[in-house]
């Protein structure tokens, strides 16, 4: 990865925002910038030298894998605010961009009181790069998409009428790992019967039931990329009623990312599955006297070194479409105490339109 | 667990901060107060109610997992801000308190600009009330130190000339799960022979080396409740010089684990271990002008649905151990490229000091 252009690219926006230098404080963004996968760390990029602050117990890490063109800075139970005071003597900065995201209300009054400079808080500045992957980041998502297929096509094998979710999960936790993965990248949602109503189910001692949904939403993170896929099969047979609303998922699915390239706004990609699904009449129903949906969940997301990032593909969402840009689609029909169907993949937004980053169909499975 | 009391107890404090809302983001402090496990929510307690906010994804999970007291306001992809002005005016609150550490600026500013009622940023309100365990608490810890000893033992016995730190990793996450455990407590850290130097080693494809340090940095989360235990051993031997600052290593444990009872301040307790491994000549040493220490960090910190909370024990510490505290002690030796020796249990702070909640002795390991 190029870890020298990204730096760049964060700081040819100094002049933009009427900064001097920029904290980075999210470790995804620090990871995006310099390959650091420990837990603790601060990044201040400057006019002259890209510095990495970071304690004790990293400094051998920090020299394996940190981006040669940083100089370590040992920092361990400091005042980051004294810290940055220090620092930006030496390296004459006097406006510091901060992560308005990332740093917490206690973090900034400390760096205000004790920093002597002046502190501006700013958005998104790193997410916005993140949001469009280049040729390299695709191929590491693209490996970390063929794992999670791998790993799922296993499980499928291990179901079984005595099998639990939390059984599977933990199979799949281990599988994954074996096969290099750092770690899930969510915890797998395993959910069968009646759990798959819930788009997030926790994972439970529920064992199968005939003829009813299983939803496998899964994904790795695999060296710091993550993937992110849903298939929702069928345990010993599939009633009629169940498989027409898997046809009107798959529908949705297809239907929206076929609608989806460079552009497009992420909301409308969201209507054209929304209006499928309540167009067959999946709209709304009744809790006593409240309405609720039966897709109430945003339509997907943007995936890369975090699992949800940047763009949201939903309701509400002012972004839009760029060539570069990998998102799920991940449309679903839950019916409250009964059970749910969802189907997600994962696409590349091409100059043409959306390329699938999945192989496996989403044809109705029935297990075994 | 006593949810009720819990929620009285942060009510209680409202006078006393000037406030007469407050509004709880981390899942942490939610989990602690509700019982919730899912991933997105956020409360507001008043006066009259605590409301719990959550999205369509978690409207089942609500009713099944949390306490019973609250009342559901769905909300999903909206301005928090404007959903707190709309519940401020039904529940006649103006001063809401939030959790400045878990708040970020950025959500700040949003709520400020659209709440329209005085937002005021406080610290460690529900952290400290967690701080101190209650006996359902401790019992729950303890459970989750068992699992982790029980798995940490079937890990020992799969140490093996071809067997990698990745492999027993794998093995660890997968064997805690069909234990029951949601999860480990933090990435487990297993570093064999040079690894080792590293207090926060990553874990690589590094296979045995005769003779050398093997750490076991391993935890679980059970229940919500977290463990976090370092083990040392030795593969195939152990040499005098290791055996040595082994032996340094207990005594400063042990030392400092007597030092400690209520009352005693954080950071004396720190010292005595921190005295101890000095004394022996393990104070700094020199990385080309820089100087760096042997024991590089702190001795340890408080553990319970996080594993790392308060109250910290380190030399710059301001917190004092109190009855109900369940705190680690993990001093360290570390010479950098040749590897390192870290113990660490878990101790609960009893009126008359502290009473080690692990069962594994600190005697040297070496395996086969």
């Amino acid at each position: 990865m190029d870890f020298a252009r990204r730096i760049q690219r964060v700081c040819r926006m100094f002049a933009g925002h009427r900064i001097d230098a920029m904290l980075i404080s999210s470790l995804r963004n620090i990871y995006y910038l310099s390959s650091f996968s420990g837990s603790t760390a601060q990044v201040v990029l400057t006019r002259d030298v890209p510095l990495f602050l970071t304690d004790f117990r990293y400094y051998e890490r920090f020299a394996e894998e940190v981006h040669p063109g940083y100089e370590l800075v040992p920092f361990y139970q400091e005042s980051l605010g004294a810290k940055l005071r220090e620092l930006s003597r030496k390296h004459g900065f006097k406006r510091l961009g901060v992560e308005a995201e990332h740093v917490s209300v206690a973090q900034l009054e400390e760096m205000r009181e004790n920093a002597g400079i002046e502190i501006v808080p700013l958005k998104g500045v790193v997410e916005n790069l993140r949001a469009v992957k280049d040729a390299e980041e695709v191929a590491a998502i693209r490996k970390a998409v063929r794992l999670n297929e791998e790993v799922f096509l296993e499980l499928l094998k291990l179901v079984k009428p005595e099998v639990t979710e939390a059984d599977l999960a933990a199979e799949y936790e281990y599988r994954i790992r074996k096969r290099g993965a750092e770690a899930a990248s969510f915890p797998p949602l395993i959910a069968f019967g009646m759990n798959s109503s819930k788009p997030h189910a926790a994972v439970s001692r529920q064992q199968m039931m005939p003829a009813m949904p299983l939803t496998f939403d899964l994904g790795v993170s695999l060296n710091g990329y993550c993937s992110d896929m849903t298939r929702t099969v069928f345990y010993g047979g599939v009633s009629q009623g169940w498989e027409e609303i898997f046809n009107i998922v798959r529908e949705a699915k297809d239907a929206a990312s076929e609608s989806a390239r460079p552009g497009v706004s992420c909301q409308e990609v969201d209507r054209v599955a929304r209006s499928i699904i309540e167009g067959k009449g999946y709209d709304v129903y009744r809790v006593d006297s409240e309405e609720r949906k039966y897709f109430g969940h945003g339509l997907g997301h943007g995936v890369g070194l975090e699992v949800h990032e940047a763009p949201r593909l939903n309701a509400r969402s002012t972004d839009t479409l760029k060539k570069g840009m990998v998102v799920t689609i991940e449309p679903g029909i839950y019916l409250p105490g009964q059970g749910g169907i969802r189907l997600e993949d994962m696409y590349l937004v091409e100059e043409q339109g959306l390329s699938n980053l999945n192989t496996l169909s989403t044809d109705i499975i029935v297990v075994p």
